[in-house]
């Protein structure tokens, strides 16, 4: 079955989905997204998505691409038409189409709206935490005002493609007094020699990521100790586990960072108890087969 | 006549030319450009072009999208269909089109190419440029490589629209320390009370302006004083005149910034000098019609 995307009013087969050249998420990455996990048929965590996503298109004076309850509709309507029981939505939302021109559209213009949807094999995600992922080190070049979840993502490409060359999966991204903000699509954690956990606070330097604030409220459930502030690359060598969060990735142990192994160089026992108690945590929104 | 775009190996009317909603360009700023100025039927300064769009595209490790002088055949061809005499040839090149992953795609795909051109009056920039420009500062938030001339340009726009919203034409950036790094879409420069052209040093915190290294070659023909190094709002404010340089606005004198009036307030004279030169100086690849 040939994947079904949304685009700007119409369900199109993915491969017939194209945007104007001059849609300003083109030529200015001058948009935002959300990328939100699919399970057992189920969107997770939609109302802190929409959430987000009202945040960053506020902070960049974007509006609404559809009224009231209009984007959600949409978004459940991608999944039935994609048959999606496991994977991802992905939405995204640009300013629009307009000549080009730095500064924001003389006439006001449509917000342009993207939806498309990934099926996966939840058994691969599974696989994968059991082994855990190693992690390069990188110096943050991002802008600084990454807590806006924009499209505006070459530095993040670059930091992965860095790790992926170095044979690791994500990479931590380390601003200049030597903490660790976070990975390059990812919130990061560690959890230290006395059993907290840590995780830095959400500042203009990291993204404030849906699936890291279900994970504090099951963190506050279990009563673990936790701290949100910053730590450094040397505190996360030093630390008994780490792992990252995500919607496409949960939780998922790191077991290595540069090289250096992290505990015993295997998952660590709260990090996969955080993973297996993910989706009891979660907000679920079902779809149903028509 | 409606204006052609070249898009991907195709002319098409710009109302038609699209790009593929997975081209990286649109979901991760994975991309690189260059705007050309065409002013009387002839290409300006394209080898310099030429040149920063190849060292563009080497940081990212994107391949040329066309072999030889492919690309230049595409230009003056775009020039041609456009008739394009005065005016702007924008192009850009993006990694491809893969399914979205942060990292670079890993079956090789094309880099992707558009080109369009756009046609102006240049009377409205020599009307501007009689009266001068205000500029309005901001704190410089892009990310740590902006020496490569990448799409991704979502703090540009934002400190453009500042700008725009205090009434002004330009905004400054201001680094950490207090200096000025360039314009949201230009370089900046000043020339002092002792009569000094002053511009930022090539580092990664600016753009190589291919406008700015014309004007250099042309100070130095004029044997104005000049000093490549940092200066700060203080310094700005103080100057006996002030300018910006770009493609699309040549050498642009600034008479106010943050309100107060740069020298007399009014356009200064080596500004308007290095202006009326500009073009002598700079190199022009013409298209015949055919």
């Amino acid at each position: 079955m040939s994947r079904i995307a949304y685009v700007n009013g119409q369900y199109l087969p993915q491969s017939l989905a194209v945007v104007p050249i001059e849609d300003r998420g083109y030529q200015f990455a001058d948009g935002v997204y959300e990328v939100c996990e699919v399970f057992d048929g189920a969107l997770i965590d939609e109302p802190h998505h929409m959430a987000r996503l009202e945040r960053s298109l506020s902070e960049l004076r974007i509006d609404a691409p559809l009224a009231g309850s209009g984007l959600s509709v949409v978004l459940h309507e991608v999944m039935r038409r994609n048959r999606l029981t496991n994977g991802f939505l992905y939405l995204q939302v640009t300013r629009g189409v307009a000549p080009r021109d730095h500064g924001f559209p003389q006439k006001p213009v449509r917000p342009a709206l993207v939806v498309t949807a990934k099926s996966i094999d939840p058994r691969k995600g599974e696989a994968l935490a059991s082994k855990g992922i190693a992690i390069a080190s990188t110096p943050d070049l991002r802008w600084k005002r990454v807590d806006i979840k924009s499209i505006s993502l070459l530095p993040n490409v670059l930091a992965k493609q860095e790790a992926r060359d170095k044979g690791c999966y994500e990479a931590w991204l380390i601003d200049e007094k030597g903490f660790v903000t976070e990975g390059s699509s990812s919130n990061a954690w560690i959890i230290t020699q006395e059993g907290k956990v840590v995780t830095r606070a959400a500042d203009h330097a990291i993204l404030r990521g849906v699936t890291r604030t279900t994970l504090m409220k099951l963190i506050a459930e279990l009563q673990l100790p936790v701290e949100e502030r910053s730590f450094t690359l040397a505190e996360a060598l030093a630390a008994r586990e780490a792992f990252i969060s995500a919607a496409t990735n949960l939780v998922m142990p790191v077991v290595m960072i540069d090289g250096h192994p992290i505990g015993d160089g295997k998952p660590g026992p709260i990090a996969s108890r955080l993973r297996g108690l993910f989706h009891a945590a979660a907000e679920k929104t079902e779809w149903r087969r028509r």
